[in-house]
């Protein structure tokens, strides 16, 4: 009997799975691979920091065609799997071919960008011991390489894969970074979970973020069908030199941080501030009760 | 020299090992194997994302059988996992297989439920450009999909293998809501990290969280020996059609917050508010120190 | 055509990478492999809890041989990685081998430590069933976990080595704790997520943190040529009995968290407070207004 009730619970769970449009894709044109994209994305990282990850030791003397060797693969795999995001020929404008090879051409001022990065994350962090830690251990820097990447390819009009990129990202460094977001040069984020950068941020030269940071939307207009507007500006403009501090919120399309500012720890704030500000929370609106001192918690012996 | 330090480093490890009671599992039963436990997740997961997830490219004349092969095997699994976490035989009212078999019963009503928090995540993204988009790379979507699937087996009463489920979870996205938590229809968390939803929340219909929310406990009520009482009713509970924004911690068994509510980034709430308040940290509490524009800090060339 | 754009945008980056010191590791010394020192985290994850954790059925009579096998090729491998990382022959004061021998000499205290935080766990959280959840399952254990290893590395003046073991902890549970950080007894932090303590941190016993609480550093000090000046005290210190809720920001080297203090959630301090105090973020500061019921959102039917 109890093989009857799992041979028809089985059924049944298959029969539904047939009729439910949204949640499968059976039938559909094949989807990128998830597992292939953070592959090539690994790749990608040793060629940007050759030495430092994979698993050949480099020497100068193999380096040249090793790195041409792995490109070549990079340029095929990612390719194939731009090819199943683009809308079906005719209603192209380019080949995924074409796509990657403009990606690569794009590279080398990706990779001076990142060592502009990994240079401000260690005159911006006197835990940092040299670069090699940088690269090796901040998540932060992990998050913005991805970013950096997914980005370049975001502005080529690739869809799909840039989000699964940073997305890979997020789930690594606990960093969300929307690869639409426009980032400056020398940008830095310490250590970084629960960071969040939206879609339509703009951020300057030279900006540190911590932990916790959100440039976030603050309402969400809707068409007359009751429907979401896509594609307005929410995020916030962030300007030159700015620092922001952990658990800050910042939120609306119109919010401009001025150059120079400084955000404190915790600040919930939805309007501009001019250039050179400073913003906190004051201690002095804090509740301080005191109490005598409660005796150590019972803990039972070892 | 070093050889006998080292032996007789390793030894003493060893021995205090053998007698550390609290810290070692041996002799006991066998435990379920949290790598296992993942792989049914992924199982899951294929077999409730036909198309998006696993390896074999669906097509719908083979999805019947496919679907049906992997369920068969994902019951088999489960069934020898939950086996491990029973009480001894006797003890137990149900045995493994017929409690597996309740919660594939189960699965086709979680299905519907995950297909309404995708539909959620569309409608209240606008960043969001397709369904693909939410299943493949949506973090608070994959930990809701976990939590469900564990919530239906924690309702069945089976032990340690709904929290290991969504431990993973947590690890994976940062979003950490615990299997006796429960949850209405259309629930969307965005971006996530940082998120907690303890044991004892209740949620409504249609509530949507951002990153960083906490719905927690207030105070751990101790019985007269100083130890914790377990198992009251410790978590808020929030009404239908409620968003909480970045940051915002919620605490407390006796809060309620009404349904419409809209509570604001990095408020703290320990009491409930009626239907419809909007709570925030007002902006005019905040210093704001304007101060000349700092120059851009130094920066050794590259 | 598109051939040559292709080959000629692999050797412009392959150019580049050969001549950009800041990223590249190559003709250079042999890095600690990041996959290594996983592995060698994963195995003394199996030596201190054992039965837990690791493939092996463990019984009493096996248990000797089969944790002295282990510990033996931890040792081999441990060392190696520290050779690498040790300055040259002649500037060291101690050999490899030497200090993973006494890094064994100081893992039997560091299993009695974790043995009094999993104790910590149970006795601070009532969701908690039992031991097995809490070394299962339980993030924030397993950031401690980490961090006593790396720490006993750090404090034997390994470089590098500590910081890829907790980097890699908070990739994994999103709890930051840099292994300079001192941390007292039965040390327990909860859900965990954005938890971040920096490098000078000091914390006494029976502390307890929630998740997204930052023990930071308030002000960078530079030396006259505009340089971070590294390795002052720039972190808090936390005296026993402290408990502080979900993403609390304490800042500052200077600031002492007295003995007994609770701190609510998201305050922000960077001062400090007298043993016993209660810092709270009062309710009546919020800003509450209450509308009319929202209708339900738009919702399309499914």
């Amino acid at each position: 009997m109890g093989d009857n009730r799992l041979r028809a619970a089985i059924e049944r769970i298959v029969t539904e799975a047939e009729n439910r449009p949204l949640l499968s894709a059976i039938d559909a044109a094949p989807r990128p691979q998830k597992k292939e994209i953070i592959e090539i994305l690994r790749l990608l990282q040793e060629v940007i920091y050759p030495g430092f990850y994979g698993d050949a030791v480099l020497y100068r003397a193999n380096l040249h065609d090793h790195l041409g060797d792995v490109l070549f693969h990079i340029h095929l795999r990612l390719a194939r799997e731009i090819e199943k995001v683009l809308p079906r020929e005719g209603d192209r404008d380019s080949s995924a071919v074409d796509l990657t090879t403009r990606f690569f051409e794009a590279l080398p001022g990706i990779a001076d960008l990142l060592a502009e990065d990994v240079r401000a994350a260690f005159d911006g962090d006197p835990a940092a011991t040299g670069f090699d830690e940088i690269v090796l251990a901040y998540p932060g820097v992990k998050a913005v390489f991805t970013y950096r990447l997914a980005h370049a390819l975001y502005d080529l009009g690739v869809p799909l894969i840039p989000r699964i990129m940073t997305e890979f990202a997020h789930l690594e460094t606990g960093v969300d970074i929307h690869p639409g977001a426009r980032i400056g040069r020398s940008f830095f984020i310490d250590h970084g979970t629960g960071t969040v950068i939206g879609e339509t941020t703009d951020i300057g030269d030279r900006v540190k973020l911590y932990q916790g940071v959100t440039l976030g939307a603050l309402s969400f207009p809707k068409n007359e069908r009751g429907e979401l507007i896509r594609g307005t500006k929410r995020h916030p403009t962030v300007m030159d030199d700015v620092v922001i501090y952990a658990g800050a919120t910042i939120l609306g399309g119109e919010t401009v941080i001025g150059k120079g500012c400084v955000i404190g720890g915790s600040v919930w704030l939805t309007a501009s501030v001019p250039p050179g500000t400073r913003v906190t929370l004051p201690n002095d609106q804090l509740r301080i009760e005191t109490r005598a001192v409660s005796p150590a918690p019972v803990r039972s012996s070892k």
